[in-house]
């Protein structure tokens, strides 16, 4: 086994954030559950956009959102994801690239348009997400090059991949050859309702050893066990997986591994913004600090760090130099 | 005369801002003067885009700035600019009609690619714009309806658009149309390097009388006057024009309209984070203010209010609901 070129290949759906502010009416007069990710067609969404307010446009995508992390904490990272060949598509591209991430999937011409994600962020600094997938879903089994996974000690999925068929043959193909190589795999449930909607599938991955490192809220966690409790929730998903890192948003987080768990306070902030992104850099911190074998309670920090720095700004990308917040523990 | 539909209509470049963070080193290595705008070709857009980093996306272009500002304090503004049939122009125009502006003239297929800037942010919070024109230029005298004009109270016109020949040509038939209905030309003289290009057309209109309330900053008030002194510079200019309101950044400002004065200082910040916009919000609190019939004074303290909430985040379009920032003010 050589050593690997890339610290983590994130592989997501791409996606351009249009983050506006609303209020709570907004929501209600809309239909919408605060917090919660939806996905919708090209048609709902320019009829959202019509009636939401001025949008900030910037890259996003919840596993792209975690490699441009990674490489704001010095890591090498590489991110598969399908954009259009559309002025969207471009920016995406270039924005990740500007971080000195390896986008390795091009650009194509026939998938529609980009995928865009329209954000709606009110004054308690939740977000609430309506996806239009677009070109992002035809991710597909031919965009997983073995040895483009072989080349990276983690791979980092989004549970996001388990919606449209294409993409999850991708996930599958992506997961097999990394254990072929001798990697690990990281996956991230992404958001209850995508829990809701492919328990059963999660559940196989992981019943099926294909998961070395999860990655859940609280919410999560209790939606993966169907149990309330989320103490006796997170007890019970620690037993199946190898490695598992539970985010509690002023909580902190938690991780276990085996025998081993470790416990961090959230890290103090000035101003909540937008919530935006929290998780996905939450997880670029923790797999840094993995890269760089730190310990699960330092791992901890940096994820911590990492997720602190993003929602105190609108967008689900860092703004500031994580490597420097990260000072003693990155150097 | 009837009374005005809107309280003024913009003209501008209309312009998708892309705003990345740089740091003194990469505006060495790119040429590029601090705080200066210079028109690029879009080889050289393409160029630049790929050096600088991960940008976020706001409609931005000066006087559509203003007109944004203007709704913002609860004015009835239009604007009229020219974008392309695509992505970025879907963007501009849903970002000013959902403030409420009239959007007048519709985007073209046939004017290459919708007008974007550049711009550098450094963390001294200047910001440094490189601007491709594209579809902006194509603005023509045939967009200008003269009903259109004539319903508006105040044109409000940016001295950019004398860059490119078509919009030369539309800002003067806007001015010819203003007139004979009746109504004001307002006039910003945009930056000291529009200045340098354009000193003997920009007298030519001011010695013809064709402009009635004079925008500018210290610098370019200086620049226009060939004056060093900034004061005898203001002194100066302001007998050539019936009001004339002059930008001073952390000092405030100054408006003289014929025997009267009035200077307010600037407003207090917390944080000084982009100062793109701050004249274009500027001018859209003065003119809120000459809208409601407020004095010079009140005018000035509007515009003030308005360019310290806009210096304090990223963009040049205001976050914050301005008419509940002005208070008493527009009560």
């Amino acid at each position: 086994m050589t050593a690997p070129r890339l610290d983590v290949l994130a592989i997501g759906n791409a996606i351009v954030d249009v983050i506006a502010d609303a209020d709570d009416r907004f929501l209600e007069s809309q239909g919408l559950t605060k917090g919660m990710m939806r996905l919708i067609d090209e048609r709902e969404a320019d009829r959202l956009y019509a009636a939401m307010g001025p949008g900030r446009e910037l890259s996003g995508g919840s596993a792209g959102n975690t490699a441009a992390g990674l490489a704001a904490m010095g890591c090498k990272a590489g991110f598969i994801g399908q954009v259009a060949d559309d002025q969207l598509g471009a920016i995406y591209q270039h924005d990740i690239e500007s971080l000195g991430v390896d986008f390795i999937v091009p650009a194509r011409a026939d998938v529609g348009a980009t995928a865009r994600s329209l954000i709606l962020v009110t004054p308690d600094a939740q977000r609430t997400m309506n996806t239009f997938l677009g070109a992002a879903q035809m991710l597909d089994k031919s965009d997983i090059e073995p040895a483009e996974v072989a080349a990276a000690a983690i791979v980092y999925l989004e549970g996001y991949l388990w919606d449209p068929p294409a993409p999850r043959a991708a996930l599958e193909k992506a997961i097999a050859a990394a254990h072929a190589a001798g990697r690990k795999v990281a996956f991230t449930l992404s958001d209850t309702f995508c829990v809701d909607r492919h328990r059963d599938g999660f559940w196989q991955l992981i019943k099926a050893g294909k998961i070395d490192i999860l990655f859940a809220n609280e919410a999560e966690a209790a939606a993966m066990e169907e149990e309330n409790d989320v103490e006796r929730a997170i007890e019970l998903l620690s037993k199946e997986v190898p490695m598992l890192v539970v985010t509690r948003s002023e909580a902190g987080a938690t991780a276990i591994a085996g025998d081993e768990r470790a416990d961090v306070p959230a890290e103090p902030i000035d101003r909540l913004v937008d919530t935006t992104g929290a998780g996905d850099l939450f997880a670029a911190g923790f797999l840094a600090g993995q890269a760089r074998s730190r310990s699960l309670k330092d791992s901890l920090r940096l994820g911590a760090i990492a997720a602190a720095e993003v929602i105190q700004h609108y967008g689900a990308r860092p703004e500031k130099d994580l490597r420097a917040l990260a000072g003693d523990l990155l150097a």
